[in-house]
């Protein structure tokens, strides 16, 4: 089969660390170009926008966009007026409604369209939602907290309004959780630690609802020593233990699992499969429920966060 | 035709306001119970809860639920679950998933759910959607002031978390506006003003896209003397200015149109069709724009409100 011809948008760390090395890996995709203002990838033609790639290559089939989350809407809208499938980084946009207008145009233009939770492809995702999937959920527990000076360092804009704040990291924790737990999620109450030179939680604690059972996430920026990205369901079978982001899971009884990270790999596998399907795969959950926690949230104004 | 017997849930000032004087109006419900916890209608059997209600009247085929937002989830659900058709007042929930989670529930069951928005119903919306079906928008301007001490005297739950603060009246202009204007809307940013001892915004400013069209909104619950609650529209063939929530309407050139006040039992009309024809309206613009308002939100800290 012919391999899709795509193009890359966004030259920064998570391009050059994930999504590089998958497409280079892929039997389904070549790399035609790339674009971004200022990077370059070594062998491949690159362009300064998304619209200078798109008048350029007008043959490239596919675009995938990790770019920040401010301004994809309009670099997603554009790539699907010409016609181009569409991928997109976490989160699929700034907003729901943002997300949901691109769903729309996609459908409308006949392309496809995937808004991707790159936690999901984790090692050990599936295998805990099978486990689950026949379960009694009783109490489910998330706690992702991790330093955000290790992680994201001198990353303003994760603080800015629009910019998420712990649910940046936190949203991955909602993508598995969305997927393993075999009933919807919906938000109960939160309460969110704003500090007080910035717009977005730097903490955050959220009761969700799942069927009659609760979950209790606790999200923080502020980890120092050990990180935690770990979600654990009580059910009538016992204790599920899912950690290290997904990649290792506990159940009673048997030796723990810890499957090799091929989050990105399955991601690019998906997308083709998608396109050559003619299908689109837009799950909002995750970024609803942040939306919902900020509609919902007390505030608590914290101390100033300096990096 | 039979008249669809009717139980209506939550009788405080909206229910006996708008609700019972539509029902009692209508030639497609009949009033057969109440639920509420302490109040009574003269002359109609009443129930302390919905769970009452539905055990003791099990002939009832539909509810009206014009509860609080906060809690009626569970109703709604416990609703569903009986095989009663649902009309919610607005907000439908108290979060969009909620929403979302009991619009999957009817479908399941084969009830009909409506997400009402009274709003809409108002006496010149229809006109002002036909009039701008066909026009270029360039800007439209929200202004929605009101004083909240006049309209929600004492009601601490509206300033409280999850109550919306000023976008509770704030989201009937957005149920107007994404009736009326031809492309949906996003979020591009907000600024919202949050008491020092309240939860929720007491004014807000949110900027909004729609096509290539931007609209500028503000939200006052400060608003003493004139009350305005009031969309313009600039196209290119002139102003569009639909003013008094909806009910009265300017347009280029030709008189003034001012319809009678219907929207309560045009919304009892409305449900009475989607029963008889087996379909639900959930549309969840409205709230789904207010969420991501909160969500992409400057906050600023004002002076502390007392009613």
């Amino acid at each position: 089969m012919d391999r899709i011809k795509l193009g890359l948008v966004g030259i920064g760390k998570i391009a050059r660390d994930q999504h590089l090395p998958a497409i280079a890996a892929s039997v389904d995709f070549e790399l035609a170009a790339t674009a971004s203002r200022h990077a370059r990838v070594d062998g491949v033609e690159g362009h300064g926008s998304i619209a200078e790639l798109i008048a350029a290559r007008p043959e490239i089939d596919a675009l995938s966009l990790c770019t920040p989350p401010e301004g994809r809407f309009e670099q997603a809208m554009a790539a699907i007026a010409a016609g181009k499938h569409v991928m997109l980084e976490k989160p699929p946009a700034a907003t729901v409604s943002e997300a949901r207008t691109l769903e729309r145009a996609a459908h409308a233009a006949g392309v496809s369209l995937y808004a991707t939770w790159h936690s999901r492809e984790a090692g050990e995702v599936d295998a805990a939602r099978d486990w689950l999937a026949a379960r009694r959920i009783d109490v489910v527990r998330i706690r992702w907290m991790e330093d955000i000076r290790q992680w994201h360092p001198g990353q303003d804009w994760i603080l800015a309004a629009g910019g998420f704040g712990v649910f940046d990291p936190g949203i991955n924790a909602l993508s598995i959780a969305t997927r393993i737990l075999p009933q919807p999620l919906t938000v109960l109450a939160a309460t969110m630690d704003i500090p007080a030179n910035r717009a977005c939680p730097i903490a955050a604690s959220v009761r969700f609802r799942t069927g009659s059972a609760e979950v209790d996430a606790k999200f923080d920026f502020l980890q120092t020593g050990e990180q935690t990205w770990q979600i654990e369901v009580e059910t009538d079978a016992g204790l599920l233990r899912l950690t290290e982001g997904g990649g290792r899971l506990e159940r009673p009884g048997q030796p723990s699992l810890s499957g090799p990270d091929r989050e990105y790999p399955r991601l690019y596998r998906a997308f083709a499969e998608l396109i050559r399907s003619g299908q689109s795969d837009v799950d909002l959950q995750p970024i609803q429920l942040v939306a919902d926690a900020f509609l919902v949230a007390e505030r608590r104004i914290v101390d100033p966060f300096q990096f």
